[in-house]
């Protein structure tokens, strides 16, 4: 990942030079930033805008392994995972906090190489790395993301809204993420038994990358807007299709009837699973980290986003007595179960 | 901290049964909170107050040793810490968001007592808890907080902004967390050795609680504004003295003269520290996590605050020619260099 060659103490820069290096370059471009990094708090102004704010801890050994995630990904990453929350309010995010914790052992090189994936996925979504905090653990990689966005209040979209006969929609594809780690996790296991072997990863370039490298989908907000849709409910999908429809439903006091048929699975991740012998629909409902978003819209919208390749409609609300059911390819009706990851089991 | 007999395993409730069980006593009581934890989000309303945000990490073994810090206190400094920043831009804090990470073997009972010191931090300083992460850890107890406030545009205080002439000052006393946390590590260090001899502790209240449960200086900001000062520049005490008025001149392109018989040390502090074999002065420049504020002000408000015994003035702003300096006792004058806590040495 980093050139062994050059390693630079961080002892030698202190907590103070480590920030002013990694941060030199940040270039503030949102209008709703006043004041990034370098004082006690940074300073953001957003009109009358309502304002938006989502937090995630990433541990090493819990949510990533270095031994297969490259430091850039899992930077780039880091940001996503914590974008897609404020996408799912049906917001635009504008700024974000970054908290690092690593060994004081850690190289220079390979904060950089976890802060350019960060500041890589920043500007590709155009957000304002405003501040954080850095400091030393002496236990293993920590990263806590802090994402600040915007709406106009009429525009936000809260998970305990959906109304009876709403359809339910997802965007992109599920189960690719699981589905990629489960390879990933497979190659370490070969490699650390005999590490000779290369991995055997060709041609799964797709479901590797939904695991290393997810987009949060910033471009099915742009496209709700444009085609004039406001989802009833949203949540994005970090834990799985089942987890995520289940919040939605018990926010909302609803049942829903997802059916199997119609949840997207891309063709690599459906084979792939099998290979594994696992069942790709189950990889979709339960696998998680696929940061799509899971949105209900008005049965009346449906002419609007009905030729959409890129959303697809898997089932409907119903009333909270019926429960919240998966209706099999055979026809059979089963009641869905979070059985998401959970971290502490 | 807790009674052994009374342990629940966290895996028995799961992350979102864990989430509800912590946060469902939680009343919001800012009216600028629209929506707390439990959406991807948590949606904030300014109109048209600029907002401030700041964000902390700290980590066990770096931060604080569960061998004499009772979570509960732990709680209710990790919110001070971050509070802190807020009120060192002249600002209202509001709202935070805490991130925990901990070991699955963690008993719910310990957690809650973490959590009771945070929301008692909340309450006591008026500020929501909107939402947060919270996973297992293989690496020690993590905690993140990120804290939310507001203020006027025309209020807001930067650290760039210090004039020559400037008189210096400080709130309360310094020296005291540092000295209270040498006292804290003799006593482990005993207590290790010989686990029958109880913690000499004893009329040494004031100093420990400056380590263990500091308080952020809201009322110095409420007391500035209500003698309508604005300070001129301000940064909170994390780093020390010395460190942190070599932000405020570095960033203000000024030099200072502190005087070293006016920083306020408390008798207690003084006499501990000579216990120690330290100086007391050193204590006060460098041993930092006092919170205190350290603000210049225009040399025309002095007569708004000469009398107020809990602010010191210290010394003035001069020239970046000038360079930074503590005049000793004696009337000899050192240069200042920030020897404050370097988290990677």
């Amino acid at each position: 990942m980093f050139d062994n060659k050059e390693k630079t103490e961080i002892a030698h820069l202190g907590e103070f030079g480590l920030i002013d290096h990694l941060t030199k370059n940040i270039i503030l471009s949102n209008k709703t930033t006043i004041k990034g990094v370098g004082d006690d708090a940074a300073v953001l102004d957003f009109d009358n805008k309502k304002v938006l704010i989502s937090t995630d801890l990433l541990l090493e050994g819990i949510h990533f392994d270095l031994a297969y995630t490259p430091l850039k990904h899992l930077g780039y990453k880091a940001i996503q995972v914590n974008l897609s929350d404020i996408y799912a309010m049906n917001g635009t995010a504008s700024q974000v906090t970054v908290s690092l914790g690593f060994s004081s052992k850690f190289p220079l090189e390979a904060v950089e190489e976890l802060y350019d994936g960060m500041l890589m996925a920043c500007e590709k979504y155009k957000i304002d790395l405003i501040g954080g905090d850095t400091t030393s653990s002496k236990q293993g990689l920590v990263i806590s993301v802090t994402s600040i966005g915007y709406a106009d209040k009429k525009d936000i979209v809260y998970r305990n809204t959906a109304q009876e006969g709403d359809l339910i929609c997802v965007s992109g594809d599920l189960g690719g993420a699981y589905v990629g780690l489960q390879l990933l996790e497979r190659e370490k296991l070969v490699y650390l038994e005999n590490p000779n072997i290369q991995p055997d990863l060709e041609g799964k370039d797709y479901i590797i990358e939904r695991q290393l490298k997810p987009e949060a989908r910033k471009d099915i907000i742009e496209l709700l807007k444009e085609i004039k849709i406001v989802p009833t409910a949203m949540i994005d999908i970090s834990d799985g299709l089942a987890s995520e429809i289940l919040h939605i439903c018990k926010q909302s006091n609803k049942g829903c009837n997802i059916y199997e048929e119609k949840i997207p699975i891309d063709t690599m991740t459906y084979d792939t699973a099998r290979e594994f012998n696992m069942d790709p629909t189950i990889c979709a409902l339960s696998g998680g980290e696929d940061y799509e978003l899971l949105f209900t819209i008005k049965q009346t919208d449906y002419d609007l986003i009905k030729f959409n390749a890129d959303v697809s409609i898997i089932g409907h609300i119903t009333e909270q007595a019926a429960g919240c059911n998966l209706v099999s390819k055979s026809g059979n009706v089963h009641e869905l179960k979070a059985q998401g990851w959970n971290a502490f089991k």
